[in-house]
């Protein structure tokens, strides 16, 4: 792994792009490439792919993890000298009972130690659904859960990205759907242990999303962008391309760059059209969208 | 029209099954029937079945009025004896021309009129997508929608009611999302000249809910039940009957109450299996779950 996610973390080195108010348009040197976005083709196929369409970044999906082997992709990640801005996902932290809560506990010291193998630098939470109606009792279990694994991710290295929903997700995939709530759960932390992955996706409609953004700050843990596309259907494969739907994403990256994030900024994309293309023109069409309209 | 309607608005009228902290089952003396939930048939046929089971209230959209003749619906209306918890619905205020956006107040006075001939207590606004992606723009143009038409419904009795939509509809249908949103709108106005309509559907999810609930207080203008069916697909049509889904009815039925809502509780339920079914069953059905479990 090369550092330059890292680097681009730390605030001496802001590219010349990103002065001013609204960076008019985003580094690609930022650019990492989320694994789901080529849900179709296998991770090592992806990685190459990255390395060799200039795209300096990639984010990681356990399950395609498992499948090609953490020491085997981490030695091919370190070779194409990609840098991993995140490992998707934990969480999912409410269950009926207390052995299922302890075992998804367990499961997500699992991630922080595939995270750390990686070298990535957070890991994305995705909180999980009340295994029943009740949402406020879920919410609890949240809290409780990432207080049970924060002291082993900061032992590790590994930051907690928790990454707030869409409220369409609330009833399946998690009962934290603002950023808002994000946020009060990350204050129980320290900013560098716990903190909010901002998703496009999941916030662009949110009343207090310029202000919740302020408020995150230093607690924005990782950006992810992609597009609302119009007239929605499917809400989990409603995402698309950059450029192709109705989210103001140069708006959005100028409130988290405002809040002082100057860190990977991930492209994800579920969407069955995309996934169905070859994989250097979906790896390509990511850079050039990303370059020109994220 | 009879004022069953407005005088379970009134605080000296609250059911028995009202007393104490959270009413153990909803009083079908409450019940209004969207027309909505048996879209597939006849305004005039929906007002007999609701006279022939029972169901005391009604709720109207106007393009079913339309093809129905408003004197003759009003008049049909009267002889059934049901009271009309709101008409559906005025709004849509955002546009790309001045012009088109001064079209849209005037028709939305034409529905005041429509509802003041019904005896409607209550236009529900949904109050519409940005004509473009500038979501504050549209929220601009929102306020100055109903800061046109506010004065108009006072003078006929009518009380607006603002419904936050669920963010699943921000690109589409309205870019008021949350209950704060709609609240802060409404507060530059007479608590009874605009209130706003709380739809389980819309606003279950959101963290803000009880408190929200509580903060509207004599705001509420509305409360509409149904549920939200697990798994999720197509959004717009993704609502159950109340009992089918995961929404916390008695939950939030008690913190409407605490909040001192005593009005009509309408049932609005888009789904397609339940439409295809015959119209007596459906109000039949909606009656017994609305005691039973909403």
């Amino acid at each position: 792994m090369t550092s330059l996610g890292g680097a681009l973390g730390g605030a001496s080195v802001a590219p010349r792009a990103l002065s001013g108010d609204a960076a008019p348009l985003a580094d690609a040197r930022r650019l990492s490439f989320n694994q789901a976005t080529a849900e179709r083709h296998p991770l090592g196929d992806v990685i190459d792919a990255c390395a060799r369409n200039g795209v300096p970044g990639i984010s990681i999906w356990r399950h395609k993890l498992a499948d090609a082997g953490l020491e085997r992709t981490a030695r091919r990640i370190r070779d194409a000298g990609l840098f991993v801005s995140s490992l998707c996902r934990g969480g999912m932290f409410p269950a009926a009972t207390a052995t299922e809560r302890a075992a998804r506990i367990d499961d997500n010291r699992r991630a922080i130690d595939e995270s750390a193998a990686l070298g990535a630098e957070v890991l994305v939470l995705v909180c999980g659904a009340a295994p029943d109606r009740d949402l406020a009792a879920a919410r609890e279990m949240v809290g409780e859960g990432i207080a049970a694994i924060a002291p082993y991710a900061a032992e590790r290295g590994i930051r907690l990205g928790i990454e707030p929903l869409h409220p369409a997700f609330a009833a399946e995939r998690s009962c934290i759907t603002t950023m808002r709530e994000a946020r009060l759960i990350a204050e129980r932390f320290a900013p560098g242990n716990v903190g909010v992955v901002v998703d496009v996706y999941h916030v662009w409609w949110d009343p207090e999303r310029a202000a919740e953004i302020a408020r995150l700050g230093e607690r924005i843990a990782g950006y992810h962008v992609n597009d609302w596309l119009v007239p929605a259907k499917n809400v989990l494969m409603n995402r698309g391309m950059m450029g192709d739907g109705v989210i103001e994403l140069r708006r959005i990256r100028a409130e988290v760059e405002r809040a002082g994030y100057r860190g990977p900024i991930e492209v994800e994309i579920f969407n069955e059209a995309l996934w169905e293309r070859p994989l250097d023109e979906i790896v390509r069409l990511t850079k050039d969208r990303f370059v020109e309209v994220a």
